[in-house]
């Protein structure tokens, strides 16, 4: 970190005037990832895994405690096991990378680079379930997913590998199925509100818009800065639609065979994306406590008279402050000035930054500034946790508010098409509808106007508080003008 | 789990009569993992996933207090980066899996599957490597690589996608890099010793066997109970083989450019292999308590008048070890008797097995029964935890000097080409040898006999304890009789 990078330091461009590259430029210049030479392909620097090593050990607890266990799967999976159920497979054909040969030699069987597991995992199933005793079965994978990005891609949001985690389950009865599927829907909403601080509507995709392969999905969306919609989890109810072509049977209680009812589900390092662009501001990226690989700055202020004092001093406190299980860093470099390492450590999104120097030390204070708003308070040292604690969930709120106040200024309830257009050319954002049920006239949404049926939330109860939706007001389908038997979202989406 | 799998539940050979075969079995009815259709590949099941997200987790442990920090790499790599260390990729050529369309899409260049990542993240160190602040560079992934396996496979052993770690280094000057290469190795062999109690041989690989792209390669040599030798980490030091191609440079204190120094090192699932190889019986696994991830298994003897009563026992003194830091699970399905879930238990190799039954909750005691040798004593609840600490020790410093001992009798100080195909022929295992340094008598030996330089201690010191090795005994070259310049181990390999 020479002077020449100093200089360039900082985002050159604001959040609101040019997002897209205000985007690019907090990846770069907070250190989370880096594209390599091949389209779509992304390295994750360590500040950048960290964020998803949080991500992931705080979901793996909660799969752990409803009865998850965790396997490993292999990347590639024969064409042959991929055909088994031919509409989920038809569905990812165009993004399958093939492996055709090892060294000079064609392969016999083309092998596909793992879109998704279901047909490599199912494959197995039948040996490892005989008996109702053997249900039900819940595994899950933290790995990647391929899938080409031939045209645009955007680091976390659209890459040709990414890490995520899936979630595969079998059941003996529909109903067990189903009360899986919406349990992970529920525990992905928590997360993803509570501790990521992003408000999500939930609810079914539509038809054309669910998991091929699937009876029904459940998904979340989240809204960005740009009014665009961006999907944040799935949960699949798949019905038998692989355990008949896979043969997945158990015997009954009544020594019958059946059946496994089955579901899969999962979440992608977009969520990474979706913090980047939700929380971050000018200045760099703001993370949520939970989440952040560093929750709390020291930077030592001396001069080289006191150095010895403050340095040893601000160690001890990151001492005390890592006993209480802070993830904290002191920030020692002589080569930057003060000024510097706070542009540096707000770029990196730390929620609070300790202040200290010799006039600190002799009064037993230490300066505080929080990472979002930037208040800044001159507190005792024995106040710290406390204080510390109080900012965390302040800024654990404050974030969540501000975007959810945001999703309901850009949420509307449309009525005609005429206004579905003009709102979306002048701001995007969530359009409130109603819909026939008929494909025809989400197609033709989708081609006049770029926008899809993002979800049909499960209640309009779901949707933001103080949006005044009654089914009276929408009756009519957006496009045909006929009886709407859905309020539905449509918007742009990433 | 039906009686019909119940009867067949057993290993049905020895391991010292038909090794393969009981291998194979253990690891089925073990539940670790299972072939998929695939040639190569194995799928591992929560048991077999939780024992390598043990190793995992230790190693990690002391990667990261060592100064290590993880990054995620995407697993393709453009045909390009890969030619640029031209020896290096020679090497694994015939492994490599190549990517050739994406749909039905010819690539505009062929991608690999990531053999192992030293082109593809060196690639991007010039971005990250200016001065000499940024150094060293410590980095460390935790993945899976690539390498088809056309020949013979065995689970953990040979696979074509393999779990493991690579950690990739980058510093200011060679002694650095000597240091790094060598501390890496000393944490492996720390580690397969005191935790795994697998005794090992450490040294330098011939030329001929080092990896290609390094300047010398040092690796830790374990014996498995067939003679053969089983390679368990290695620690490459790369000199300026990488930073030159992909001119990864950086400015020294007195602003001259400099090539930074290099190291790559790692191990596989090939630790699991061993752990089931070198410590199992006829009867199944048999866990050091650090990896097992059920370190006790407590099994409720009761009658149906009992049974609440027994069972909440049970649990009770589940919930007291777990406070304690204790992996731990109550076996209390009804569908078996308490000798098949002895059994059951005993083949999943739990170090530690606690009986409890109606007569032990009234003396307030319990039976505790030791897996490897299978020791029963009663003892009052009172001193559980410190017999189970007792018991988890001993067992893995037995299962050491077991391991050990073998290891000292398998390994024969050879001085005439004879005895050495005589002593390969009879029993195998390692021979110690003098070796001229021409690799002509290297290949000579392997053509004859199939046996390789499996180690070139670092010193006669490190040969197992009471083998009387002086360089006095060993002065010629086993192959062609001239002086020898080197002790070296030949073995036949996995």
């Amino acid at each position: 970190m020479d002077q020449k990078i100093n200089k360039e330091f900082g985002i050159s461009v604001k959040k609101d005037e040019n997002f897209s590259e205000w985007y690019s430029q907090i990846i770069e210049k907070a250190g989370l990832a880096d594209h390599i030479s091949a389209k779509g392909f992304i390295i994750l620097r360590p500040y950048g895994f960290a964020i998803w090593d949080l991500i992931k050990t705080y979901l793996d607890q909660k799969f752990k405690e409803t009865g998850h266990l965790n396997g490993f799967l292999p990347c590639l999976i024969p064409e042959s096991l991929l055909n088994k159920e031919e509409k989920h497979f038809k569905g990812f054909n165009p993004e399958v990378y093939w492996v055709t040969s090892s060294g000079d030699s064609l392969l016999s069987e083309k092998l596909a680079l793992r879109p998704t597991s279901e047909a490599l995992l199912y494959s197995i199933f039948p040996k490892w379930i005989s008996s109702y005793r053997d249900l039900p079965l819940k595994m899950n994978f933290w790995n990647t997913a391929l899938r080409a990005e031939i045209k645009s891609t955007k680091p976390f949001i659209r890459n040709s590998e990414f890490l995520w985690q899936e979630g595969h389950t079998a059941h003996v009865d529909k109903k067990e199925a189903e009360d899986e599927v919406m349990t992970i829907l529920y525990l992905y909403k928590h997360f993803i509100e509570k501790v990521l601080s992003i408000p999500t509507i939930s609810g079914y995709k539509s038809n054309k818009e669910k998991f091929v392969g699937a009876d029904y999905t459940i998904a979340l969306e989240g809204m960005m800065p740009d009014g665009k919609a961006l999907q944040l989890g799935t949960s699949h109810n798949l019905g038998l639609n692989f355990s008949q072509p896979f043969e997945i049977k158990f015997l009954n209680k009544n020594n019958i065979e059946e059946l496994v009812w089955q579901t899969s589900w999962g979440i992608s390092w977009r969520l990474i994306g979706a913090l980047i662009m939700v929380h971050g501001d000018d200045k760099g990226l703001i993370l949520p406590p939970i989440v952040a690989p560093i929750q709390i700055i020291i930077i030592p202020i001396y001069k080289n008279v006191n150095e010895h004092l403050v340095k040893e001093h601000a160690n001890r406190l990151k001492d005390s402050l890592v006993a209480l299980g802070y993830r904290v860093f002191v920030d020692e470099r002589d080569e930057f000035t003060a000024g510097w390492k706070y542009n540096e450590w707000e770029m990196k999104g730390v929620p609070v930054r300790i202040n200290i120097g010799q006039r600190d030390i002799e009064s037993n204070n230490v300066e505080i500034v929080r990472r979002d708003n930037r208040q800044k308070s001159i507190i005792p040292v024995e106040n710290l946790s406390k204080e510390i604690e109080k900012i965390f969930q302040s800024l654990q709120s404050d974030l969540y508010c501000k975007a959810e106040t945001y999703l309901k200024e850009k949420t509307k309830i449309i009525t005609s098409f005429n206004d579905f257009k003009r709102n979306l050319d002048s701001y995007s954002g969530f359009m409130v509808t109603g819909w026939c049920g008929n494909e025809d006239c989400e197609v033709g949404v989708k081609e006049n106007t770029g926008a899809d049926i993002r979800v049909i939330p499960f209640d309009i109860k779901d949707l933001p508080a103080g949006l005044d939706v009654t089914y009276e007001v929408i009756k009519d389908c957006i496009y045909c003008g006929k009886k709407a038997n859905k309020t539905v979202i449509f918007a742009k989406a990433y």
